[in-house]
């Protein structure tokens, strides 16, 4: 059991953003501008990159290697009651991994993919990339829990 | 910048299947039968699943610890073409974390939610569970690049 409970993410490249700080990043990467970003792959994995033109989004994986401490029960920004952190997609969690869907815009070079919707701090570690397959990862029709109220 | 180079995860839980051994898995776990899953989350982080009720869907993060060795390009099972790994969504990747958007029903007790559309092999290490949120997460009309001629 000891193999699986060290389980090491390797990061495969790195995202490049607008954004210096963390305190710089937008809360949404969907609202207001949304600014062309870059995903940098490593050079040893750029060969997996084949077959991606075609997809209009893909899903990122990624390491959020400045977020705080996570908290199991918090006060979001936007809220006024203490909430579950499963519930919120805030980047302090057991494992600080986020995800983002986003608009794919090409190849900015062989390793370089144009994307739009981060939200995340530049140089942020790159963890995967999947294609977005809307027959297995579209929901539009599911319900937000109490974020409706807020969102 | 070693630090960056081992960013390690730490399972808060495992996911119950009906699926003994990877290849009793189905491909798709939202085709044909959708047999009634379970998260088992550890006692460490089960207060983070407050607010999670209300959420019809999740998106859950887990550790394929059965997958093979990644290829770069590899001929998918379905394919008569060779594909880059990176446009698939096959568990052999750099860093194999499985992503599943999930339909929630629910709790079964405090600790244990009740899910469906897993495909992943019995006791799977969960890495994260996160709310569906339509606002960022569906895209519908998304183009499915060269799996809309197979999938």
């Amino acid at each position: 059991m000891d193999e699986v409970r060290r389980l090491v993410v390797t990061p495969i490249g790195r995202l490049r953003t607008p954004w210096a700080t963390t305190s710089d990043c937008p809360r949404n990467g969907r609202r207001g501008e949304t600014p062309l970003c870059s995903v940098e792959v490593d050079d040893a994995f750029v060969a997996g990159l084949k077959d991606l033109e075609g997809y209009s989004h893909l899903i990122l994986l990624y390491w959020l290697d400045q977020a705080g401490v996570p908290e199991m029960v918090f006060t979001p920004p936007n809220d006024s009651e203490p909430r579950g952190m499963f519930a919120t997609r805030t980047p302090r969690r057991p494992n600080p991994i986020g995800l983002s869907v986003v608009k794919f815009e090409g190849f900015a070079a062989p390793g370089v993919l144009r994307v739009r919707y981060l939200d995340c701090v530049d140089g942020t570690p790159l963890v995967d990339i999947k294609p977005y397959l809307p027959s297995t990862d579209a929901e539009p029709e599911a319900s937000m829990g109490f974020q409706r109220r807020i969102a």
